[in-house]
């Protein structure tokens, strides 16, 4: 199993967080491909203390054949001497774009099994790219995906998955439907069981407060929700809803839901993160191989002093290996002349949500 | 002051809560008119073990000379040998109905200072009266308020306070208006200033996930309530957002804010919940005179053990007495002739939210 991994904005944690992960005693003899500027990787393992002695590759050397072991593969695309730390920055994000983009190639060539990247800055990535909305729609065109994939928001005990995302709250309950409710469930199952969780128990939010109350403040949920948690169990998913979205999480973290399926963003968002999901893993899934990432940001204020906990990334290390190993690379390994380029990325169309 | 205090729904720990609350040390000297059948009360005391021995008066004499210390009305509405514990009964919201009547008009009349319940079965009061709908549009038609209060979730750290509540989450976008999130702030701050917590800090929550994310996902967040915090801002109010909702919570809860005010019921609610609003108080003000009740619900499970915590049953008793003291009945004495009367309920509209 290999994994490919993004160095993040170089103004903040990302590059000493990659430099940690790779020096530490769990990861430092798997197959890890490295991606993004030597020098930046060189200012990471210095601002965290650590020696690293990886093997470099240029674009040119990218194939089936690298060397056990982790591996850096040199974009030459940020030089660490004109990084400037704990601000948003073109260049950062610039380079933060062709490591994400690369990963995602690597992988999709079948060169690496699981995608990762340490924490992006968004900002940084828009003053490179104006159109850069969200990871979803930059995955979606980088490699030509057929459907879009889902985020998944994971801590140790509880995962949360949500049928819409980026998009205003007033086009929230306009978007959900019986069937792609039944989808989630679907792929939240799917997704949790090849991480090693059989048959997890879904708890399915309501839309409306008091889960519509008996229809006082909302149909949605009596007319869409609970017909699609039917369907779902009539399939056999161990799905319960729905169920108002101010108890399903007290409940799950009193052990009765492995997940949470949540309609709208913060709607999980608002629970994950008072559980700490800032020590969690974020999980973008869908796509035929895992993309994983801190849940954390690039925390700027601390960004060079080696401060940065290694928890999330690691966590984040070890779920992209769990699920490469459901679905290796090998099963869909491409032509690597037909589909790898580290040419600074394109500008592909960029789908919001 | 005098608090005045409805027996909640007989069937719930509500009867055993009011008896463990009118013993305890710090409330049994005080003025509290407990209103409900005299039978309940004593199958409380029973049920908690505790002994109580109260002046009983009825419906006809109420007035402004009672004695002091606790007394009880008793309406006989509702003869314990004929309560079911732990399920929902007509009889049981019935006088549930009439015990929320009773201590409102109290209140409303100037013979008591603050309202105060046990908690209530909105089903029970559902099988009674099926248009029940909520506290909020019961208060109103039951007093003939001339405007609706609003809503407080009051832990010891943190409050929570909404711009909408009860309305499916389809209608809260349109509902919004700088106006009502203005009116919002300045509720807050004047209830919060009344309990003691002067130039109270509220983080105002932002509508769409990042906070529109610079009108990415939704415009609201700066045509809406950018504006509105600007207006609290500018009268000297402690106003600070849109805060996206996913970290609001987690900055009051490190000390930041001493309330959020949340733009839709389960923004708030998810969190407060999470942080363990069970253990709180719901204040509902803007009637002139403060409601209060322990957050948490009948219990059924656990009715008639004597089980009961009664943490949050004090806190709400003592934040009624709190805020009593800032505005006395005094103030607001009405004719009892005029205003007063314990016949059953009528049946007001009932406005939804």
């Amino acid at each position: 199993m290999r994994l490919a991994l993004a160095i993040g904005d170089a103004g903040g944690v990302g590059p000493e967080l990659a430099a940690k992960l790779l020096s530490h005693p769990d990861m430092r003899d798997r197959d890890i491909i490295v991606v993004g500027d030597r020098s930046v990787l060189a200012m990471g393992a210095d601002h965290a203390g650590v020696t690293l002695d990886l093997p470099v590759i240029g674009p040119d050397q990218v194939n089936g054949d690298l060397p056990s072991g982790p591996v850096l593969l040199d974009l030459a695309n940020s030089p660490a001497d004109g990084v400037v730390l704990g601000d948003s920055d073109a260049g950062n994000g610039g380079a933060s774009l062709q490591n994400f983009a690369a990963v995602l190639r690597l992988a999709r060539a079948g060169i690496a099994d699981a995608a990762m990247f340490t924490p992006f800055n968004k900002h940084s990535m828009r003053l490179s790219r104006p159109s850069y909305v969200d990871e979803i729609g930059f995955i979606d065109a980088t490699i030509d995906a057929s459907r879009s994939g889902r985020e998944f928001n994971v801590l140790e005990e509880v995962w949360n998955a949500r049928v819409t995302s980026h998009i205003p709250l007033r086009e929230v309950a306009g978007r959900l439907s019986v069937a792609r409710i039944l989808d989630s469930i679907r792929l939240t199952t799917e997704v949790m069981e090849g991480a090693g969780k059989k048959a997890p128990r879904i708890g399915v939010a309501a839309l409306n407060p008091h889960a519509g109350d008996g229809r006082n403040f909302g149909d949605e949920d009596e007319d869409i929700i609970a017909p699609a948690v039917a369907a779902a169990v009539a399939e056999g998913l161990q799905a319960k809803g729905p169920i108002p979205s101010d108890t399903v999480f007290v409940r799950a973290t009193r052990g009765e839901f492995d997940a949470v399926l949540t309609m709208y963003h913060d709607q999980g968002q608002i629970a994950m993160k008072l559980m700490g999901f800032d020590r969690g893993v974020t999980l973008i899934a869908g796509y035929g191989f895992p993309i994983v990432t801190p849940a954390h940001g690039t925390a700027f204020d601390i960004a060079g002093q080696g401060k940065a906990d290694l928890g999330a990334t690691l966590a984040a290390a070890r779920l992209g290996f769990d699920l490469a190993k459901l679905n290796p690379a090998k099963a869909r390994a491409q032509s690597l002349a037909e589909d790898w380029a580290i040419a600074p990325v394109a500008e592909p169309g960029m789908a919001a949500e």
